[in-house]
Order: C-alpha cells, then structure tokens, then sequence
C-alpha cells in the first residue's frame, strides 16, 4: 500500500518536470532568455519567506503561501501561460486549468490530489491572507524582472504603466509596504521609457 | 528603517535571479535541455511536501526542509556547480562556496542573512533530520532525471550504478522508504543499459 503511494508520487513529480518547458513572457533580469514556470515558482517560494514579514497580517502560515507559489502553476503543463495583458487568452483559462487541475493533481494519491485542488483554488480565489500574500508575490516577481531587463517585455507587449497599476494594484490589499515600493518602481520604470505612459 | 529593509531584499530578490543561469550536468526528463538550479530546487521544495511523509523522522519541520532546498544551491552562483562525480573540482569547493555565501546572504538585512546561512550550514553538515530529509531530495532528484531521460547524462559521463549507490546511500538514513525504491531504480537502469555495471 505504502509502495503504491510512492509510486503515485514518484510519477507525479516526473510529470510535473514539464513545467521546466512551459515558457512565460518575462525575461530573466539579464535579457538572455525568456523565464519559464519552474524558474518562477522557486522565485516566488524564496519571496515568501523573504518578504513574509510585510504581508498585511501578522499571523500568515508561510508554509501554506510557499506550498501554493510552489504548485500555483503546475495546471499551466496543459493549459499553458495566458499572458497577464492578453484578454482574450482570458476568456477560457479557468476552464482550460480545471481540466488541467483534474488531469496533473489526481496522479497523486487521493489526500494528496484534494490538498493542491485545494491551495490552487484558494490561491485563485484570493480570499484568504495566505492567497492575497502570494499574489502579492506572483504579481511583483515579473514587474522587478521587467524594470532590471530594462522593460524588455513590456516594450515587446505594448504595456503602459496605467495597465500594470490597473492589474495589480489589488496587490495593496495584501502588503501595503510592497505595493507602495513597487509603485515608485514603475514611476521609474515609467520615467526610463520602459512603460508606455496614456497619460490618462 | 523598513523601507531600507525591503530596499536591500528586493536586491536580492534580484541578484539570485542568476541562478536561473547556473547549468547542472542534468537534463529535463524529455532530454530536450539541461537543468538549471532555480528548476531544480523549484522541484526539490515541491517534493518536500509530496514526500515529507516517508522521512525517518515523523516530526519533520517542513516549512525548514523548504526554506533549505529553495537556497541550497544560491552559492553557485558565484561557485558555480559541481559535478557530484568530478573529484577534483571537490577539493575546493567548500572554500568557493564560503566565500559566495558571505557576499550573497549579506546582501540580506543582518538577521535574514544569518538566518540562510545558517540553513545552509545545516544542509551541507547532513546533521538534523531536516537537513537529511532535504539531502534525500536533492540526490534522487537527478536520478528520476536521468532514469527518465534514458540515462542521457550518466552515459555523457561514464557514471556507474556502483558510482551512483556509493554516493548516494547515505540517503537512506533520511528516508529508508525512498531509498529502497531508489535502488530499484537503479537496478532497472542499469539493466537498460543506463548506468554501466562495474560489476563489482
């Protein structure tokens, strides 16, 4: 019995060595290639336990946000990365990864399945501090890529400083402080030329 | 004082973003590309919580095993990274390694950088059950690699199943579970042909 759990699990991890393929629109901070999902779900675990003491709430279970940066991605294997600016890829996504969701998590045992169906869905869902916190993270990781690249995405994609402060300034909601240090980073980012600025 | 707290995380948030550019000798399951260390320890902080279970130690500090496995390998970034089977780059490894943890973790407000240098102390010495459970992780990960992979880099670099099991059997002492299923792995590779049979 103990044998097929760790054969489910074994298989599970070889499965999700995918996502090493799963290519995101973000360079790394040197412009050398495009970052994939893998690279950037070790980035956001790092940030948790780095940044953790800025989130909104004191009391935040740091496991809980770094078991959710770790797994947040994984539906991605199937249903690939819909771009944050690309509205139409939008309008499918959730179907796209519950399908996603339903295939990749249930290689696991039974326990094992419900608790990551759980933590994407929470983490989707935003609700609880731990997913307002892990957002946080997931939405400045690829701001702090893009400005030290030199905007390198942001030109490539046409983005304005008034779509990213659009999409991400919910990311108040789960750190302030953080929130408040990015802003002066896209006013830079802005002044640089990195952003597009609608003036509006 | 907060603000020059996050202002120093965030550069390094940034500056081990070049792990993401430090190349292992192993490939990615479909054999398409070498691995890096940011995905490798992307996969070793999710094995972590799959397989935490099946340690020697039924009271494991997860979250530790995680923090452990998600910095590990952030020295190579100066280091840069050794080969388990190349000896002679062992020699001076650990005075390499030294030298970039103390211009890499400092870079952290004081408390933070003590704090990973301290988790990585811990991991290389193999001494406390968090630190033998992650050092489980870390040396079967590169052999579900490379079974998977056809054993693409062990024939790359005339590996034997007896160089795989000397290196590797301590692992056993983290995890006997793991280990015995290992072994099987490393049977059946060698029958494939994927590690040559000194046949000692």
């Amino acid at each position: 019995m103990l044998k097929g759990r760790l054969k489910s699990q074994i298989e599970f991890i070889i499965e999700v060595d995918k996502l090493k393929n799963i290519i995101r629109r973000s360079h790394i901070t040197d412009g050398s290639k495009l970052e994939n999902d893998a690279e950037h779900s070790w980035h956001l675990a790092l940030m948790a336990f780095i940044l953790s003491e800025h989130a909104s709430y004191n009391d935040i279970d740091v496991l809980k946000v770094m078991k959710m940066v770790i797994i947040h991605d994984l539906v991605e294997i199937d249903a690939g990365d819909t771009y944050a600016y690309d509205e139409k890829g939008h309008e499918d996504k959730r179907e796209r990864e519950v399908k996603a969701a339903n295939r990749i998590f249930t290689i696991l045992p039974k326990d094992q399945a419900e608790e990551l169906f759980d933590l994407w869905e929470e983490f989707e869902e935003r609700e609880t501090k731990e997913a307002k916190f892990a957002s946080v993270l997931d939405r400045i990781q690829p701001i702090l890529l893009n400005y030290t690249a030199d905007g390198k995405s942001w030109k490539e994609n046409r983005v304005s400083k008034q779509m990213v402060i659009a999409r991400n300034k919910h990311t108040n909601e789960g750190s302030k402080i953080i929130w408040n240090y990015i802003e002066t980073i896209i006013d830079e980012a802005t002044e640089k030329g990195f952003l597009i600025d609608d003036g509006i």
